[in-house]
């Protein structure tokens, strides 16, 4: 409340720059239960007096649900931060509020003058007074009260009362007033005055698997699939949902949360592609799954290869049995022969020879895509699609893959995103937009949970730290990364040169670096042939059945290694935040050193796991549930040689403190979840690396 | 218009980002009339076709004023960038508008197309099918439709032919539609699809001296003082406002625009100061006008020596003749003998002990100052500083130097500035607020209008190179910048230890590194010998009579340099403007170029002078009116030695073209206003400056 006659917009202690807050309040900041959300701004006030901030979340009823202190974490600049957990699904929202600190200026002031012996009664009558007001006034403050116990009441009171014992010497009165105890009783229930609120900016928490998962990517097709003996023409019958579905209990044993489909449309046959995208397809063929349409049936058919409805829903029940959610593509294109094209022209753009356009990039062609038009019809085919994917979400589709959402309008996907967020929270949206930055932060802006990234293309030390730093920082507060080591699309050079170790490094690099990862269908098996000239594999899935012997997926060990690291990820909710990572600098060009950690404080909203199963402890780490979850990583990007390096731990972002003296002397304890070894560190340890033995520690640092 | 059923937040088109816009325009961004505002926004759409943008002002009244084509600054980032110019005061806004380019769009792939012989007779009927379009639809934009003159529409019309005439080649039809006619007219008239508007942000527009002018401070006791002879015991006689009025002419001599007086109000004697800030007075100190307040008044009242009330407003008349405003400083503070103090001891704070608080940084104290309590009765003692603001007005000062801003409230400011703009919009605020970059920014946002900055520290290279960019830079729709060399309170080493040359380089940076500079007078005198200990003037002019002999002024050419300077400015609109400022890259450490530009298209709404005066052209200045005004700052930071350096200019930001060839070859020319010289430059210039000849060029250039 402002005392002038015209109220301005400044707040008697000013509250700026408050985050997480997308483009002024636009659209929500995003969260999920459980996450640990920074809380920033920047408070100050006139004068010497002291300030404060408390940053306070707001439940979806409106009501306040809890607080948390804010400190000060670059003075000079005035820059506050403070840490909010939602624990429910809904449009939570919150605020800063700015004080003014009248304990926090009377120990400066005071400390400073009974220290030099001036007006030293007179600061001592001071703090009586202040004291006094301290009993008086905390309790009658609504959000603080809650943190005043009558064991903190007593400490106050004495406090005032050693302060007004004329009696004693004024050192020792002053020393009363600010004891730990006294300290701590008023960082839990401090003495707030002029306070001043931010506006309330708005928090869409939404469920776990929205920031933290496993996914796996498969084409239903090949599961299955076999190839006909000669004398039966050699011709290749296609895999179905059931042949697929017992693809799933591999996948669960490997810990993976999500199930994700390439699209199970009928397939066009019209200019349709060749194996290794040829011109022309030859008989039996199976053609692209986005070359969507045929006479069978458009975006919301089966493609009758694969089965029926029924089938499908079958495979979502048996997804769903193994611990599963099931993730369907959306591409939203159409082959030339969609049912859309002769229905629906006006959802296509008319070229001024009456034909309708297929995609082009000057002057490539891809005459086996019809682009959508959104201009013609918007409304019409925007309800359109929104039919079809509730369509998909009653088959028991929870988790939409978007393919190429920067090619359609964003004001559409505002909207189809909306709609289903008002019926069905619960249905998540990955954006596959491997373009330029605004237009995949603006995607993620808009209102899709996850987005690929550029992590693919992140390789070297100063790549990855650079990288890791970005996705977790505040843009990690409006675009949450899923990270894959490969897509269908996608084999990166690192990759196909790097044999099975950088198919490990990438591996570890995107479980940890990310909570939300993936990997597509055939990593265990360490394919990485490329078809000559492009990044992506010869004898693309794309065109073709690609069925998978899985009995040689252990050979590598790669299959193992991800179902440990699914493990890890699982019993550590360090690793299934975002925003709580920090670099640490090494001394080895080709080994990274990065940490995640989340507080005692904040576990036991964080420790649901995303499918809402029974936490399960990893086999070695059986914790005190008051301890700090902190994992630390430190891995070989060259997956060649043997790297040895010093690592420089940030103590202070590992919640730990070094003993007196020498700082390289072990004083904690880091278990590597990986292998079982425990090690006693210390500030700097020293790291040896074996490419072909491990390329990485994953570690559990806690107090020796 | 959303065309779905339910409107989201995001248009057709994105636009992102807006600037200038502050705290997501909780507060007006920053201008004067005829200032050229930056505006900017990311803009992109979804897949390949281009987009464009448009920045449009509108108009206190609500209605679009102008508009102004944006350009992509910065591919890859989607960054656009267009310039308005609000040409009257008032409460202005701003939009961008985004849209679809079917123009660019086609002009791309019909190059690439026909260029290789593909589709070439689709792409042209789709040519001529665009060209009906453009012929038809951009005299109803009513936006751009100013731009289309009946040439243009012949141009347009006469391109579509072509591109219909089959009897042509298809090369011949093509270039017919991207002739550098047809480019121009839809550049100025484009034709715009799918046009999706941002929010509209405010702009509050402010007369020109909010932006540009030259200040000069002066103690009116001073100017006229004099000490009686010994037999009539010595002591000193004040100035009065009728001995200062007799200096005008000779600060109005020099070129500047503003007079600003330290205060003029009854001085305390209650811990009065002595002369250099000795604790106890000697009888006749007059004492610091800061500790303001006596049995004679207080705030609103003047000092008997000084004069009437009657003789303030002769003074401001006399100065007002002389084409100079008045500022006076402000300075919330009170001496233990302000009448308030007893009147309304709740404006203050009671100690414990029932005295009333003095200022402190502990275990500092200064008895002689009373701080205000705003916290008591906010609102009582607000509305009388608002009326003692008001009496001054009325008194004629239309400039306020506030004193300390950063040790009241910012809701106070925030209050009192907006109930002083309702009626007086024309009076201007400059803060004193040396503190850190928060308090100082956000008096910035909340209405001050200027700011005295860092500027007197930053004295090497990197630190001026910088520090003109941050100024420049966005933040210059925020914080106005005024530099000052020195105050009576600052007196920085680099002036004391560097002579005459020294006050030359710092008068030159401050009067063309900012457009609001000014000067504490003595600086013509070169009076650089400080208190031992601080950086302040030894006898400072605070706590003494200080007389000056100006007889002298011309001796070290500083006065002269002074009123070059203003000269300059007032013929150089560029010189007037901020967020124009180019820093070029030199070969020596002790050498700094920078430019400021203004474009020709802006000129005529940028030329009035602050104070309504005639445009006078330079002597040496007679330019064509069609040309940019374009200044360039060669300045040797080394007062004692010569420097020489290549300075490698940016051409684009001077606006010029090198010819093929050698760039090193003079091909434009370059006029140097401080000395008349002029010379032949090419894109790497070699300088050479000699700080007892000169220490700077300040160079006007433009084509040979």
């Amino acid at each position: 409340m402002s005392p002038y006659t015209t109220p301005g917009r400044i707040g008697r202690i000013p509250v700026l720059e408050v985050a997480p807050v997308v483009e002024g309040g636009r659209w929500p900041a995003k969260a999920v239960v459980g996450e640990v959300v920074p809380v920033e701004a920047t408070v100050f006030r006139e004068g010497h007096d002291a300030v404060s901030a408390t940053a306070v979340l707001v439940a979806p009823d409106g009501t306040d649900h809890s607080w948390a202190p804010m400190v000060d974490v670059a003075p000079g600049l005035d820059h506050f931060r403070g840490f909010l957990q939602p624990d429910a699904e809904g449009d939570w929202s919150f605020r800063v509020e700015a004080w003014a600190d009248p304990y926090a200026t009377w120990v400066h002031d005071a400390g400073i003058k009974i220290g030099a012996n001036i007006d030293t009664e007179l600061m001592l009558a001071e703090g009586v007074r202040l004291f006094e007001k301290i009993c008086r006034l905390v309790p009658d403050d609504a959000l603080v009260a809650p943190g005043r116990t009558t064991r903190a009441a007593r400490t106050l009171a004495a406090a005032r009362r050693a302060l007004a014992d004329a009696t004693r010497p004024a050192q020792v009165r002053f020393a009363a007033a600010t004891s730990p105890e006294v300290t701590e009783a008023l960082r839990r229930a401090p003495l707030r005055e002029l306070v001043s609120a931010s506006d309330t900016y708005p928090l869409r928490v939404s469920r776990r698997l929205a920031l933290a998962g496993s996914w796996y990517e498969m084409f239903p097709r090949s599961e299955g699939a076999y190839q006909k003996k000669k004398k039966k023409n050699g011709t290749w019958v296609s895999g179905t949902f059931a042949t697929a579905a017992k693809r799933l209990p591999g996948i669960a044993a490997m810990g993976f949360d999500v199930v994700y489909l390439t699209p199970v449309h009928p397939i066009g046959t019209t200019f349709r592609k060749g194996r290794n995208n040829t011109l022309v397809a030859e008989p039996g063929d199976p053609g692209s799954p986005y070359a969507i349409g045929s006479p069978d049936g458009g975006l919301e058919a089966i493609h009758p290869d694969l089965g029926t409805e029924q089938d499908f829903r079958d495979f979502v029940t048996t997804a769903r049995a193994e611990g599963l959610e099931v993730a369907l593509d959306i591409a939203l294109n159409c082959s030339p022969d969609h049912p859309w094209v002769t229905e629906h022209p006006e959802w296509f753009t008319t070229r001024a020879d009456g034909s309708i356009a297929y995609a082009e990039n000057p002057p490539k062609k891809y005459q086996d895509i019809y682009p959508l038009n959104f201009d013609n019809d918007p409304e019409g085919l925007g309800l359109e699609i929104l039919r079809i994917l509730r369509l998909w979400i009653d088959r028991g589709v929870t988790l939409f893959r978007v393919d190429n959402p920067h090619t359609k309008p964003l004001d559409f996907w505002e909207w189809l995103l909306a709609e289903v967020h008002a019926t069905n929270p619960e249905v998540l949206f990955l954006s596959e937009a491997f373009t330029k930055p605004a237009m995949m932060l603006t995607l993620a802006r808009i209102g899709f949970h996850q987005s690929y990234t550029y992590f693919t293309w992140r390789n070297t030390k100063e790549e990855v730290e650079e990288y890791l730093a970005e996705v977790s920082g505040p843009q990690g507060s409006v675009l949450r990364p899923s990270f894959w080591p490969t897509t269908h699309d996608i084999l990166p050079p690192y990759l196909i040169d790097g044999g099975v170790a950088a198919f490990a490094v990438r591996a570890v690099l995107a479980a940890t670096g990310s909570p939300t990862w993936g990997i597509y269908s055939g990593y265990e098996l360490v394919e990485n042939t490329p078809r000559p000239g492009v990044e992506e594999q010869i004898d693309n899935e794309k065109y073709e059945y690609r069925p998978r012997d899985w009995a040689h997926a252990d050979e590598h060990g790669i299959a193992l290694l991800l179902g440990k690291l699914n493990e890890v990820r699982r019993a550590h909710p360090a690793l299934q935040q975002l925003r709580n990572l920090t670099v640490h600098p090494t001394t080895n060009g080709q080994v990274v050193a990065y940490s995640r950690r989340i507080d005692a404080d904040h576990l036991s909203r964080a420790t649901a796991t995303p499918l809402g199963r029974t936490m399960r402890a990893g086999g070695n780490d059986r914790r005190a549930p008051r301890h700090n979850d902190v994992i630390v990583v430190v891995l070989n990007l060259d997956p060649r040689n043997v790297q040895e390096s010093v690592v420089h731990l940030d103590l202070s972002a590992l919640g730990l403190n070094a003993p007196e003296g020498d700082e390289n002397a072990p004083f904690f304890v880091a278990h590597d979840l990986l292998s079982g070894e425990t090690y006693g560190w210390g500030a700097h340890p020293w790291v040896r690396l074996d490419p072909q033995v491990r390329v990485a520690h994953v570690l559990q640092v806690g107090p020796a």
